[in-house]
């Protein structure tokens, strides 16, 4: 919106005052008007010759009614040329201080009507590098970008940090709240620091990871410790944890042996085995309430790229997250990874990887699945034995029902990753062209409808996403909801 | 200074706009006025009683000039406050965002001259708990505070980082900066946060060290780190630490043993012997540039509380330090501690504490001492066996050439502890009754002149303070100097 529109927008309380500013200099020109009338009416004193200083002062060789709009657009020139400068004598030291770089137009309309929502809401659901690979390319998009992570790694600096503090994990958070903010500002350099040094008992932790800590110690609150870091950052978009429950996540693999930590997964997982299922403990911890209300609002929901069962699944393994995901009328898109994992996926195929998307979220539900079509990543692929690309073959011999895109996807420099420019057009692309399901105006109907539904009016969060859990679990009322096995909570 | 008189000051770019916007109001209100004069006398329509709607509506029932006064107080007021509220919608989105509370002109003055500087400089000298507790008390007061902050610690969190990342010491630097803030925001708790975990590799570091720690590691540079945490916690003053290099502190007893590390003077100190003379490693290293020119500049230079051989007398080991006290015009005081430090000042009277200041000083640059006498504290001291009180009685017997002012300056809590708001009136009444050495437009000649002295017109820092060391020391220029063998590099 242009600067003159904002500022005409009704609200801004910029009309008003100014209106009443004009009304009140008309008075104080009718009253000089008035003066002047009566004083030329008294002293009649406009003797021809007599004043050869006052008349060419008072522009008496302007003939009427030149004289006059003469004197108005000269006056009035000066009066806007003059209130701007003192303007910006007051703000331009309160501008100097906005480090957003917006125009003052905006920063009151901001003020006035809260954040501008941007016409299109994109929530991104994973973890791990993938996601904040992600997030790095959608931020240069027009779009209100939501990251919704998960909070069950367990290795590392997080993982140690975990274990002492009991905090959810930060380190994903982290991550992503980095990829939204300024990659040059200082302030993302320093929260991405890792303390080096030799023995240290430092070593290894970043410090965006501790500032996570700190403040959730400090105010108790995992959540608010996000906000403030989010803030601090000044990112683009939102990054919400999944659920604020500390969980643990867990597998089962196909010869009955659970493995219990994310990181023990990558570690002695498969090698000809499978991952039959994922579980959190707690078992079904309660969402994050705004995630669910991020995800019912959105226009496009991207699940991935990232590690399938440790980065993507375990979100939708939070109750009420795969049910938020079901009523919302947002475009949902699987992005595939550009080549299998070691301990995670070994020998899937896109089609296994969408299988396991499907049995978490339901049937049905999911649009399209984005896969990398750029051969680079085949050739690249094969100078590691414990890894196998993905393409697309296996979709298109399977009716999963899904949309399958294949366009190349991958970084130049290294094809097994994906690039996060491309990506983050392609996608934006692919929602853009979909028909939109609704009206933007409904939006906050179907939130008002979904918590009606879970019984959630005035409730508090841990109720709502336990409720609806089981309200939506065993509700007939669902469109298109067919509870599959593998999701439905063991009640 | 009241908001007006700031708002007039010359080059805030208020007036000049303001007058202009007045003169471009006149243009138009002329316009008008003398387009009616005009429209007046061309067609003369005040045909009495013919107009029952245009006679009230001209106002022609009050008799000039009255009709104009009217007019214009209305137009005026409307104008002011329309005016006004026009400015506020305008600026209260930028205001809301201004957390330091100051008004708008006082804003404006800072962006347009700079931070007032306020006109009475206080420079407190020290390192520890004293020092701390000293700037929580003196931030209260109207003066330009300027902390300079031993780095020797080399115990607990603050140890472990230096150990390990080779950085001057962050510790008394974080209590100082958080004793200059706002003792009630989250940051400010958020960096004296201590991590505490049952057996965490963390445990025991507090958030502002790590914080200052990785700045330093982010941007190459421990002072830009202070910079930066003291601009993120927005402290009324400065903390400078008075060398940037990674110094070592030494003692030497009189039975020959050397201490080495500040942690373990403390620790294996007196017991019977005594404090003969402390070291730093590197021996003499070269100071913080602005610490000595807020020395060279102050109206008062506060030395301690604090220990005295580990917190005060290690700046007086710092080349430049005592040099550029001796040459300020200002107020110098040492505050004595309420009780000996076992270990280190163990059976010291006030007067032996004056001495070991006196000596790193030079004789006759100390004005006062000021000493507890309140007999709380004796009463307190009774219940550690390992502890004396100090009082002023030692003083008035020997001839230090020192005015001893004995005041009520503990805490009613813990009476062998200052207590900041009775220190700081103290400290300020004393400085403020004292006359003035000099008229404050001097101050920058003294500087210029003792820059010129040391050769530093616009040479590298280290060179001027070793320079500055050598010149000091050697030349017979110096007003006052008596160089003391304690004191003097052994050249």
């Amino acid at each position: 919106m242009s600067a003159w529109r904002t500022w005409l927008q009704p609200g801004m309380r910029v009309k008003r005052w100014g209106t009443l500013a004009f009304l009140g200099l008309a008075g104080m020109v009718l009253s000089v008007a008035v003066g002047l009338v009566w004083a030329y009416r008294s002293y009649y004193f406009e003797l021809q010759g007599n004043y050869p200083v006052l008349r060419p002062l008072t522009l008496q060789f302007i003939p009427h009614p030149w004289r006059e709009v003469l004197l108005l657009l000269v006056g009035l020139m000066i009066t806007i040329f003059a209130a701007t400068r003192l303007n910006q004598s007051l703000l331009a030291p309160l501008l100097a201080k906005e480090a957003s770089g917006r125009a003052l137009a905006q920063i009151v309309a901001e003020h006035r009507f809260g954040p501008v929502r941007p016409a299109f809401g994109v929530v991104a659901i994973g973890g791990g590098t993938g996601l904040s690979s992600l997030l790095r390319g959608l931020k240069h998009h027009d779009a209100g970008i939501t990251a919704i992570v998960t909070v069950a790694d367990d290795g590392g600096s997080t993982g140690r940090l975990r274990a002492e503090f009991d905090i959810p994990a930060p380190g994903d958070i982290r991550n992503c709240i980095a990829a939204l903010a300024d990659d040059e500002a200082l302030v993302t350099k320093l929260f991405q620091h890792r303390f080096q040094g030799d023995g240290s008992t430092l070593d290894g932790h970043s410090f965006g990871n501790l500032f996570i800590t700190a403040l959730t110690r400090t105010t108790g609150s995992f959540e608010r410790a996000v906000e403030e870091a989010s803030q601090v950052l000044n990112i683009r978009g939102r990054v919400l944890p999944a659920t604020l429950e500390n969980v643990q996540l867990s597998a089962e693999l196909t010869d009955g042996t659970i493995l219990h930590g994310e990181s023990s997964v990558g570690e002695h997982g498969p090698r000809g085995k499978r991952i039959k299922g994922m579980f959190l403990t707690p078992k079904y911890p309660e969402a994050h309430a705004p995630a669910l209300g991020a995800i019912l609002n959105a226009d496009l929901i991207i699940l991935g790229p990232g590690s399938l069962f440790t980065s993507v699944v375990p979100n939708l393994l939070v109750a009420g997250i795969p049910e938020a995901i079901r009523w919302s009328e947002a475009t949902v898109v699987y992005v595939c990874n550009v080549a299998t994992q070691p301990g995670e996926t070994d020998d899937f195929d896109a089609a296994d990887h969408v299988r396991v998307i499907v049995e978490h979220l339901g049937a049905g539900r999911l649009d399209a699945v984005l896969v990398n079509a750029n051969p680079a990543s085949i050739v690249a692929a094969r100078g590691d034995e414990s890894i196998r690309p993905v393409v697309s073959g296996s979709l298109a011999s399977e009716h999963l029902g899904v949309e399958v895109v294949a366009r190349d996807l991958v970084s130049v420099t290294n094809p097994l990753r994906h690039d996060p420019q491309k990506l983050a057009t392609v996608l934006m692309e692919l929602a853009r062209s979909r028909p939109t399901r609704r009206p933007r105006s409904v939006a906050n109907n179907v939130e008002a409808a979904y918590r009606a539904s879970v019984g959630n009016g005035n409730g508090s969060h841990r109720e709502a996403a336990i409720d609806g859990r089981r309200d939506l679990a065993s509700s007939g009322s669902l469109r298109r909801f067919n509870p599959v096995d593998g999701n439905a909570p063991p009640e």
